[in-house]
Formats: C-alpha cells, structure tokens, sequence
C-alpha cells in the first residue's frame, strides 16, 4: 500500500467510508501489513513500545476523565481477538481498562432489547473499555442464521448507529476493529486447535459449522460494516493473517487516536503551591 | 370538552401531536375533566374496578410474552406522581410491575451517559415498568439551570427519541403522561405538607426554589413535549389539578392501551389434554 502523510501509511483502503460507498471486503487483502516495516522482529518490538505509550496515555485519560474509549473488536473464529488485547493493552493497568467478552445471550438479556446488556458495560469517564465481539453479533448470527429479515436487520443497523451517537455525542470515543483472516489462514489455526491438547478449551465442534458458513458471514460482515462505518464510529477492517501486523496496526491506531485526544491534567491548584504536608 | 369516538373523551387536545405542531400547554387546563363523569364516587369507584382490570391484563400480558410496558410519569413536585401509581396499580401483583424512582444521578451514574442508568431499568418481556420522573429530567433540569445550551438540548431531545424507538422496535409499548397541575393548586398542596407534620418527609425548602421557576419549569415542560412526542412514543398531558380525575384518565389510557394488544395465552399444549397427574 502506498505510503503518504510523513511516511504514515494511508488508511484509504482499511477505514471504511461513511456510507460503504465503494467499499468491499474483497480488495482487503488479509495478508497485506501496510503498517509492517518489512522487520518481524522490529514490529514485535514497535508493539511493545507502543503498549508503554498506551498505558502512560491512560493515565492521563484517566486524569483528564474528559472521555471515555470503547474498542470493540469483531473477527470469525481464531481471527485474534483475545491475542489482540493481550498485546495492546498488556501494559495497561486493570485499573484503567476493563474487557468485556459477549456470548450468546442469557434468559434475563433475551428479555430485554438486545442493546440493553451492552449499554451497561460501556465505559465510564476516563476508562479504557475493551468488547471482546460487540451488539455486531447481532447483525451477523441472527442474519446468516435467517432469524431477522431484511427490513430487521435494517432496523437493527438504524438502533446500533443511533447507539453509537450517543455515546460519541457524551464523550466516548468509538473504535471499531474487524480482524480480518483469510479462509485458509482461518483452517491451519482452528488445526492448530485440534492437533493442541493444551488449545482443546479454545475449540468446539460447532466451529466447523459456522466455517462452512464462512461466504454467509464475510457477506453479511461486508453489509455491517457498509451500513454502520458512520463519522462518530467509523470501522477499520485490519488484515491479520500476521499476528505481529494485527498488533502492530491496532497499537498504532489506539496510540494515535489518544494522542489526538491532546489528553492533560487537570489544571495546577494554585492552594496546593508550596504547601507542605505536617 | 367534547365527547366522540362512542362516548369516549377525544384525545385531541390531551394527546400532544407529533412534531408538536399547533401545541400549547395553555390551552390544556389543569382543571379539565375530559374523562370524568361528574360525580366523584362514581369517578373513584371507576378507577379502582380498572385497577381490578389491569391486573387481570397484567396476567395475560406475562403469560404473552410479546410485549413489555414502560410507563413514564412526569410532573413538577406535588403533581401526583406516587397517587397515580399507588391508585392504577394498586391491584397489580409486583410480580408483574416495578417502579423505579429517578433521583440525582450518582458519581457512577454521572460518569456515564444520561441514558446508561435509564437503559438499565426497562421494562423485560411480559412486565409493566413504571417510571417515578424519568430521563426527562435531563431535559429539564439542565435547561432551566442554563447547565446545556439549545444545541445540547436538540442533541438530548434526538437521543431519546432514537432510544424510544429502540424500545418500541423491540416490543416495548411505551406511555408518556405528564401530571400538568397549575400554579395555585400546587400552592395548596406544598402547604399542606408544610402545616401537616406527617408529610415534612415529603418537603423539602429546595421545593420552593424550584416553584420560584415555576414558568421557566413549563416553557421547558412545552419544548420537551413538542420535541418528542413521536408515533412510537407520544405524550398524554394529564389535567391533574383533580386526583380522582387524573387517576381515571391514566388508568382509562392504560387499560385501552392494553385490550388493544390483542393479548392471548400461548397456544395450548396438546400434550396437556387429558393428561392425569399421577
């Protein structure tokens, strides 16, 4: 991908346009590493760097408490959502950032909207929220699956795209990741599950179903992502077949995102000059 | 006022029009009794066999399942939010209904969004939900302290209308009744707590600040109205200057509402017929 802004690469291809116009999920290469510098080890190291800068820029987050972070993270199976967040933020302090891993819903959240249980776990003033998969499952399963139809699933991007005014309108900046594996990168890691006794509680059986639904979900991941890259929560799709790239991208963009913020501490208190503790 | 519709009160004026068009709250006069019969006994009488009514609606309407109900109460203090609510749902099982209070937000909750706390207290599958103030107040309070400018309000009035939606499109019916007593009757009823010792715990001074606010408070009250009375969720101003009255005309509305659903036990179970307990 050709570079530009000071040797930045350009996320023209990898941020989704407000609209979708334009876009497809098919000139994303899951391979590319437009953030790589052709150095595994160096982007190794780069990720580690940039997990420090993150953790010090939380501080001041925290401090400023002006904004709150939601990271939401959406992939297939095996496509590093968990390795993400260990990477990026392993030098956070617990402190300032909480993850929170949806499953399949409980009697108690059925009952209700299916925004109600995700409203409760964004976060806070100050906090670094981390969604391990997001309110996106429910433009993907029900759709493949054929529960919802067309004009539901338009409803359901019409909800998620108000939600997500919201908390944007009240502060929380919204960052929205797809981790995006290719097919074939996708059969080695569920393998590796397989042939891996220790890596047995990662895998179930009803991870090959959905595999062999994999054309359904990229369709319906390239309709979501069309219907809900908005200007207050606009997506990313970062190609991850490399684990080193996917960390080094993620990292790179967080670090950035903070850095716009112009984060600080609170102003001095001018009764705090000189004062000595007895 | 007139009666049509078989007998039954128009709503014309009571029900405020979406997009507010044409609306004032001066032409509704708080001492109005569009729905009631002329005679008080008979008035209460009425309102406690509707209140024998929507429990027997609340039994369905669990069983059902399709549907939840949030009733939202708003009013300036003395207006009869906690009569309402204690002479409609009198009858209910609270099995079926809960009531939420809306006091000042907590740290936590302030650190938040406005909605997050509201979100949280919806009505679930099969209940009634009723709610003591609500997430007007955010359009209320902050106006009329100059704490939001218009932009913000605008802002607000759009976020709940989205919110609302959401509700609605996911099964909730939602009522929005605004307890409108004049000036005078408030008055009265603020001295009588004062001169009645048994109800100090129901005053306090800051009430009469807020009455000094008295038409800052209903120019407020109009805006709101008129921003966000919608089809998925409009808004009923309840003349309420008369407690029986009021009580008829918010129990009448629910009742209606509820026979218009169309409630039903699920299907019977065919397995069921003729089954012996042994």
């Amino acid at each position: 991908m050709a570079k530009k802004n000071n040797g930045k690469p350009s996320l023209d291809r990898w941020q989704v346009p407000v609209g979708g116009k334009g876009f497809a999920l098919k000139d994303c290469d899951p391979g590319a590493k437009p953030y790589g510098n052709g150095d595994k080890n160096g982007d190794k190291a780069r990720v580690a760097e940039l997990a420090r800068e993150i953790d010090a820029l939380q501080d001041v987050f925290y401090a400023d408490g002006r904004f709150k972070l939601l990271v939401l993270l959406q992939g297939t199976d095996t496509a590093g959502k968990d390795g993400t967040i260990r990477a990026v933020f392993k030098e956070t302090s617990p402190l300032g950032v909480r993850t929170h891993g949806w499953k399949a819903p409980s009697t108690l959240e059925r009952s209700h909207d299916y925004l109600w249980r995700i409203h409760q776990q964004v976060p806070a003033a100050g906090e670094f929220m981390i969604h391990n998969r997001s309110h996106y499952e429910d433009v993907l399963v029900p759709v493949v699956n054929g529960w919802i139809d067309r004009k539901q699933t338009a409803q359901r991007y019409a909800h998620i795209n108000d939600f997500e005014r919201l908390l944007c309108e009240t502060g929380t900046v919204v960052m929205k990741f797809m981790l995006h594996i290719s097919f074939e990168e996708q059969r080695g890691r569920l393998q590796e599950r397989i042939d891996d006794t220790a890596k047995h509680w990662k895998f179930s059986l009803g991870d090959l179903e959905v595999r062999k639904q994999w054309k359904e979900y990229q369709q319906a991941y390239e309709n979501l992502l069309r219907a809900t890259s908005t200007d207050w929560a606009p997506w990313t799709v970062v190609p991850a077949d490399s684990k080193t790239h996917r960390n080094l991208m993620i990292a790179t963009l967080v670090r950035d995102k903070l850095k716009a913020l112009k984060l600080r501490y609170p102003p001095d208190d001018p009764q705090l000059k000189g004062l000595v503790v007895q």
